[in-house]
């Protein structure tokens, strides 16, 4: 799969308080250094585990890097960290605010209770209760909206109106972007002489932080993007040679569905090698063989790198590969095989 | 709790190929050193896992001790391979054997497997099938007997006597105990200014390892032990002065069922503080909180340090403990909290 270009508008994004960065393209990898210093307080330096079942049934020399066992239980707060801690204090003083229900609001919330600022976060008051009481459990503060796009735009727009509180989008921000960046960097420590490095892709934050790392500190390692078939936007995009959204994607890799947007394409259209599919049916395979023999409770979503290994092994025969385990917050009362 | 007699009659227990070891008592650090060095290529150096909700809600510092992620599954391993890699290689020659459905079968069968020599597991042939394929998946022979004890020992007195393989008792042999030592001789070096160690308790073979360890290097740390209240017969036993055992251990925790021996004894009475126990409801709710917290899959019996925990919090508070967490071959379709 070659590389596609450039899209040509890539828009400004805000990032005062730390060094100003106007595109991701301007993200460079003291970006990435000065983002570890900052968040190093704050997060875990993650557990890299290997199978020898799995290593000898695939051929290949897998590195799980366990962000499961992330702070907040997600990669997410790497990134939430460097935006939430990058604030000026005059800045910080009115507090963030995103919409999400999932990792980056338990993840937004968690840095801002460290730095002891609010953390507003809009979600649609039909999310479980599970979910809103994970994101009250961490500190943050929600607002309700109804369950659409519209309702949660005009929420979102009159609650940063009234609060003056700055917004990091979960994904398509470079401060989030180079904060999942020092994942890979610190897997680059951990595990010499790696071949490839794989990752879920939804939005593409994490995809995006690998590849800030290795095109700058080791280009020669490939690195592939993850994709359920259910939700294969960044595929489809990958292959059209720009962003194309999903209608209605329906994965049980609910951390997914979201589309790329301007910041994390520019990395994926220039590094990423390929991005490779799976059926639900081989997701939910690949999770239970994970918790089976690595012993870790993880999201359907970080199944997804396995069950592309396990699909296409002549890709990754003899090679040492890391696989990012991006988060482990899921519901043990409804594991996918048990239904 | 005070410390209780040794029972005046310990048995000498074949301890030939490697050092010569009568009785437990006359295990020494040296036997622990040595241990380490010989299992060291077969054995993970396993990781210690912290939770701040955790430690939040306990108001204590715990340290889990991840034998879920060693080799085969479970601390086991060690003792295992203590014993396996000390035998001479005349000895080794006919293999080694033992009568075990559980971890013990397992973490001998690869031991051997790694070796390179035949192990024989006598099980009933009402045993589970999966755990039948577990002890064949590393390698292990199985001879299948009646479930009953008349059989069972039947069984083995015939295969022993046709293979002359090596008995190696799942804790009840100074060799395995000095092989489970290893675990909190690692832990010593991962984890500072502990006040005190808790593990399981079932035979008793992690636990004497443990006080083997801190009895010589660290004295002052407190050893617990922690057992289902529905198989607390070392409890019993502890509090008795002498060996009781139960006459239908019926727990969750089924890796704790089976009674001390006299070289575990040897340790829990010299060495042990107190043996806590926890009721199976307790169990499964420490269980479901240390998937959800620390995203580690383990068994039930894991998770019986953390049930008395939260059931004794006074003992603990303000403390840093060492939590053993034993093993994690658990069968996923058929969690506790989802029946």
């Amino acid at each position: 799969m070659s590389r596609v270009d450039l899209p040509a508008e890539i828009p400004t994004i805000k990032c005062e308080g730390m060094e100003r960065v106007g595109t991701a393209a301007d993200l460079t990898y003291q970006h990435v250094m000065d983002a570890r210093k900052r968040i190093e307080p704050y997060v875990h330096y993650t557990s890299v585990l290997t199978s020898s079942y799995l290593n000898k049934r695939i051929g290949a020399e897998l590195f799980f890097k366990c962000e499961n066992f992330q702070k907040a239980g997600a990669f997410k707060v790497r990134g939430a960290c460097n935006a939430v801690f990058g604030l000026s204090d005059l800045e910080a003083q009115s507090g963030v605010a995103t919409h999400s229900s999932g990792n980056h609001a338990l993840s937004l919330s968690y840095a801002a209770g460290r730095r002891g600022i609010p953390c507003h976060v809009v979600m649609p008051r039909t999310a479980p209760q599970a979910k809103k009481d994970a994101v009250t459990g961490y500190g943050g503060l929600i607002t309700e909206c109804e369950p659409s796009t519209s309702s949660r735009e005009a929420v979102f727009g009159q609650l940063q109106a009234q609060t003056g509180s700055e917004f990091v989008h979960p994904y398509n921000d470079p401060r989030v972007i180079a904060g999942q960046a020092t994942c890979s960097a610190e897997l680059l420590e951990q595990v010499e002489k790696l071949d490839a490095i794989i990752a879920p892709i939804g939005g593409g934050g994490m995809i995006s932080g690998t590849c800030l790392t290795l095109s700058n500190l080791a280009p020669h390692i490939k690195i592939y993007a993850a994709e359920p078939l259910q939700a294969d936007d960044a595929a489809r995009s990958f292959r059209a040679g720009h962003i194309i959204a999903d209608d209605a994607p329906n994965t049980i890799a609910d951390g997914l569905k979201v589309p790329l947007k301007e910041n994390t394409w520019h990395f994926v259209s220039h590094f990423v090698s390929d991005i490779l599919t799976a059926s639900e049916e081989e997701i939910v395979e690949a999770m239970k063989l994970t918790w089976q023999r690595l012993k870790i409770v993880m999201e359907p979503s970080c199944a997804v790198p396995l069950a592309v290994i396990l699909k296409h092994p002549k890709i990754f025969r003899s090679k040492r590969v890391g696989v990012i385990v991006t988060g482990g917050n899921v519901d043990l009362d409804s594991l996918p095989w048990m239904s």
